[in-house]
Order: structure tokens, then sequence, then C-alpha cells
């Protein structure tokens, strides 16, 4: 199987001149989905994290199978305002502009071991905002895996202090 | 185990006078999230489902659980302008005002058999747009599937001509 069968290639979503990679046709077929997770979470048994944090909102759908593969507990980052309770919040830039994430502040403990999920790196502004929460909260990020990562927009630059997995690259 | 106790009020969220049902606990323990999708299961087997549909945000998480547990496809549905490729649109009254969701046009088969999982049952305006998109792509909804209802809001009677499986009742 060849997970690549599995994503589509979307002209012009979101906007004019880009290429979206469509995740739908691999979450449609279980057993694709089944073999990304096996994939994703290869050697993670060495790093003995403690939870998974996925991104929201695609970043939650292969970040909770690989928490509960890994049988780790879930935390998710989400766009502000969307998290009850107490949070922590992370601004991060645009391409023009900024916008933030947030977590809850007491989902990640001091000395927690962390994989941090999302399906695809691109610009690396989401995953390295990610990270500053999950360190906020006294957390260690133990690794920075995607199912994809657009190798052009050397997203991988900006959390190049952490280790990071991706399956596919393109 | 009481999958209550991993269910915590938080008030006034996501504004005055309302106490929002945070399901981070549940998610952050994988013992718990893994029991909550074998209840969320019971029975389905009966139903020859062949897709489960999760509703954006919170629905991706115990949906895909949901799906790959049972091991069926996973199709999303999600707010407007999210999904690329040609899109099944559907509005629903809000308190004040409308909003709408929208659903994959090619992701639902006419005759698949469907599962619509959401995290709550509210006023029912989410669930049954849910229902109406899987049924212009041709799709028999064979359960709408929740952790929690309110009951006071009697979301339910929108639905009611579905099979409805709602975990814990408020």
């Amino acid at each position: 199987m060849n997970l690549t069968d599995y994503i589509k290639d979307i002209p012009d979503f979101p906007k004019a001149g880009i290429v979206f990679k469509d995740i739908s046709p691999l979450l449609a077929n279980a057993a694709a989905t089944d073999k990304a997770i096996e994939l994703l979470a290869m050697g993670l048994h060495n790093f003995q994290a403690t939870k998974v944090v996925g991104i929201e909102s695609r970043g939650f759908l292969l970040g909770i199978l690989l928490a509960q593969h890994l049988k780790l507990g879930f935390v998710p980052v989400r766009k502000p305002g969307k998290l009850p309770g107490e949070i922590i919040s992370q601004n991060y830039q645009l391409e023009y502009g900024e916008d933030a994430l947030e977590i809850q502040a007491n989902s990640i403990q001091p000395g927690d071991l962390v994989i941090i999920h999302d399906d695809v790196l691109a610009t690396g502004g989401t995953a390295e905002a990610a990270c500053k929460l999950v360190e906020k909260c006294g957390g260690v990020v133990v690794q920075c895996n995607f199912l994809m990562e657009l190798d052009f927009l050397e997203g991988r630059t900006k959390i190049e202090k952490y280790q990071l997995h991706s399956l596919i690259h393109y």
C-alpha cells in the first residue's frame, strides 16, 4: 500500500496558485488510515512519551488515533476562544498578520514528554507555536510528527531543534 | 470506571450562564477514551454501517476513533470554506441567525449506511444538518451517535426520525 495514493491534489485551494493536499481519501479508507498510524508511530516507543498533542482541526484526526495507538492521553491545541477554563496562548506570524493558538493550562504537566502531531508541516508557524505552548506548560517536546511535509516551504527550519518525523515529503 | 468523572463542568463558557461540558479530561486519559469508544460502538455491528461521519471539530476526535474501531472509513463534515473540491452545503438555524455545514460531494455514495457522530447533542441543529448532507449524497443515516446529550435542550426532537445513541444524559 502506498499512502500517497490516498492523498489527492486539489488545485487552487484554499486560494489560486496553491495545490492543496487532501487527506480525505486516506481518512475514508480504514486500512490506509491504520497503515498511516502504524508508520507515524514507528520508533516512538523509544521516546517514553506521556502525551500526544494534536493541532486543530485536521491534526485532531490522526493525532488522537496516534495517542490511542500508543495508549497515551491526547491534548488539543486550538484556535483562540475555543478551549474552556484557564488557557495559555501563543501568537505566531502568518504571511500577512498574525494568529494564535491556545492550550489548557493544566493539560500538560511539568516533565511531560510530548509528541506534537499535525497532518502537514507547511511554513512551520503553527508547529513552532504548539512547541512553545507545551514548553510554557513545562513539558518537553520529544517529537514533531507529521503525515506530510511540504519541503519547499522549509518549515523544518523553524523547528529544527526538535526531533522531526514526516511520513511523506512533497 | 464512570465516564462522567472525566467530563468537567466549566461555568460561563462560551458565554455567561452556560455550563460547558469539557471532555478534555476524558481525551487526556487513554483508558477512559477507549472505554467511551467501546460503549459508543455497542450494538453498532448490527447496523452494517459503511461510513462514520464526524462533525467539526470535537466530533472529529471520538468520530475517527469510532470509525477505526469499526474498521470503517471516516468522513468529515466541516464549517464553510474548509473542505476542498466539490462540496455540498446545508444551512441550519442558530439562536440568532444561521450557519452552514459542508461535506465533500463524493465522500458518501448512494446506498452508504452512515453513522453520524458528534461529542454533544445540544439543540440538534448541526446534527440535523449533517443528516441532511448525508441524504443529499444518497446515503442513509443508520444512527446519530453522541457522547453526551443535553436533554433540557430537546435536540432529539429535531432528529427523532433517526436512531439515536447518547452515552451520557445531562
